[in-house]
């Protein structure tokens, strides 16, 4: 079999420094007050995303996906965290339009190919003379070093630990991107925004299928909660003009958004350990993506690993594989757990093995899960569920 | 509009003491030795069951949807606490077996109209010694006394912290049931087992049609968490020979599923809030009933119902309002939460209104929301997530 995916390119990546300022031409930078950010990145070109498909979209995202039609191109990409923009009715539309705006004159080009977004609680206004303000410090302050793609990562972060940034080299062309979870964090876009950009040289439509299909593999496989935000967005700009293959970008692409969407995971609300879940031998490719989210979904897993308890564990993930498949035979169930140290076999052909827990002591567990003889196949990233998450989103 | 279901009975219905055993005929009792506990109800007739949807089903359930399709009657029920007897094999298919047989002996009745059920962590076998002893001393006790209901609920309890128990008297004819929860709990039946008795005399059909109904009305509009069980069942027995018409007597059992689902979704693992979502507008039924039950499963939704914030709950109902209706439009959407004291509206016609939080520190809320102006409306019941749900299920 050729090795498809990430994994064919995965041996001819180098992993570089530098977020989205890995990108030759692309300059960015944030700041933010209190929980206030705001983040500008610059950098002109044809340009792909992929919005939410929570009903009650954003006015951001009503926005900025009606620019992407219009012109098929972003210039510069405006962010602020602490206010989602989303409920808010008319005035939410024309403060929207109003930060395009303020990033169009601060940087000197086109309303028309800014793209706009924002992330925090929903059903509260924009707090537009602080954005005036900070738009300018912003714009003042972008740069290509590190440094900027850095400020910017950190000015998105809501209730994130921790700034994401991934930068990969692959056949002479460079992909670059920051994100940011990590709450309300569940397939078909988390609460989640993630800004990209490439060096490579692609049409728009060749940039939408890469980045559907990385989404797809990546962003659209984490669980945190399983909560759908109306704010998710993922921005992917070519500003440059290197050659490569669709096929290696797509791959490379896939390979960046899977290390932006496990870091998101791993700074899920309250979590305390990472975990993967590789799951084999489903009917289809969809099914086995179901089971493995729903794995990841269930509070009564995610408990169960928190307190490392295999007992426990065991019987919540036969019951939620159960509930998502379509078709099982409990003697075709096979279940380890792995972290880096050692593997251990819980469930093998329908029976249950071991109850040991010491496996799930570490900070990072790796299920590798099989459930039947079929090709489908898929992996996906979520955490624990612990007192803190509930605390977190209890405003205790 | 002529009133269906339960509303048109509603006044028409006296509330009984006793249990299974408000229905003449009907003996029960339960003891439990430490966790494991075990439950006897004798009382022969025309029988339904409804069964848990996972694809894993459990060796109980296996076993008496077969006795059931084999014989339409059931002559006694026998239930065990502590063990669920799920993904144990073909031991477990023989230990279930082995229980009818158990409860046959001691009763003197066929074994072919014995149902057996389980509940309790999953993947273990069940200590078979110490179910023969428990059969012994429950059959001895057996009692047509309120008691002997009463024991009986105690007896399946796992992490429940009361028994269930309700009974009603509507056209001269009785309906007592009882039931556990109160983890692994979501529609399509939850980690729950529900035991139903009545003097009213219908054939298996008509039985089978109103516990169908009855069902998707109340068991399968409750939300703890989202998980589903592998064991979940609920029993219908009519013992007698007292006349009432179908459509009275399904309205009649749709009222008591309803008491005991609210039983159920009040003692959710570690909740200190009971919540009801009546939900209306929706373009139909299905789709009403898939939001409340999304509002429900959200544990962002939930933890800000812990906290007291309808400032963070208030967007997060948004959100899930989003993500699982097919359309909605934001100046469609009003919500208001209601105590036993004040109503408070939050939302009206897509504007949030207050952020007064004052409404939710009582112990149950009722959540009154419209998303449209459609026909469609459904009515679920759940409970606030809280740091003790998270401590029950991490085994600590």
């Amino acid at each position: 079999m050729v090795e498809q995916g990430y994994r064919s390119v995965k041996m001819d990546i180098e992993e570089l420094t530098g977020g989205v300022c890995a990108v030759p031409g692309v300059r960015a930078y944030g700041l933010r007050e209190k929980n206030k950010g705001l983040a500008l990145i610059e950098g002109a070109g044809e340009a792909a995303g992929v919005f939410t498909t929570n009903k009650l979209k954003a006015a951001p995202l009503i926005f900025t996906e009606r620019q992407l039609q219009k012109t098929g191109r972003i210039g510069a990409i405006i962010a602020n965290s602490g206010c989602a923009n989303s409920f808010t009715g008319e005035e939410g539309m024309r403060n929207a339009e109003r930060m395009a705006e303020l990033a169009s004159s601060a940087l000197s080009i086109s309303k028309e190919e800014v793209a706009v977004a924002s992330t925090g609680p929903i059903g509260k206004q924009l707090e537009m003379g602080l954005i005036e303000r900070q738009v300018r410090a912003v714009a003042a302050g972008l740069s290509h070093h590190p440094g900027g793609s850095a400020a910017a990562a950190r000015a998105i972060m809501t209730t994130d630990t921790f700034p994401k940034e991934c930068a990969v080299k692959l056949d002479g062309i460079r992909i670059g991107g920051i994100a940011k979870g990590s709450g309300m964090i569940y397939p078909n876009m988390a609460t989640m925004l993630s800004f990209i950009y490439t060096d490579a040289r692609l049409d728009a439509e060749a940039l939408r299928r890469c980045l559907r299909y990385a989404c797809d593999k990546s962003f659209n496989m984490i669980v945190v909660d399983g909560d759908m935000s109306t704010n998710d967005m993922v921005l992917l700009v070519s500003t440059g003009e290197e050659e490569i293959s669709e096929g290696r970008f797509m791959s490379g692409l896939e390979y960046l958004c899977m290390e932006l969407a496990k870091l998101i995971a791993r700074d899920g609300e309250g979590a305390t350990k990472f975990i993967e879940v590789r799951l084999r031998g489903a009917s289809s490719e969809s099914e086995a993506k179901r089971i493995a989210r729903a794995i990841l979904r269930s509070p009564l897993v995610k408990s169960a690993i928190s307190g490392a308890r295999v007992d426990l564990a065991c019987g919540r993930i036969i019951a939620a594989i159960g509930s998502s498949s379509e078709n099982v035979a409990p003697d075709k169930v096979s279940l380890s757990f792995r972290n880096h140290e050692e593997e251990t076999l819980i469930v093998k052909g329908g029976r249950i093995i071991t109850n040991r827990s010491e496996v799930l002591n570490g900070e990072e567990i790796i299920m590798d899960i099989t459930v039947g003889e079929g090709e489908g196949e898929a992996t996906a990233w979520g955490c624990d569920l612990t007192c803190d998450y509930v605390k977190v989103n209890a405003g205790s």
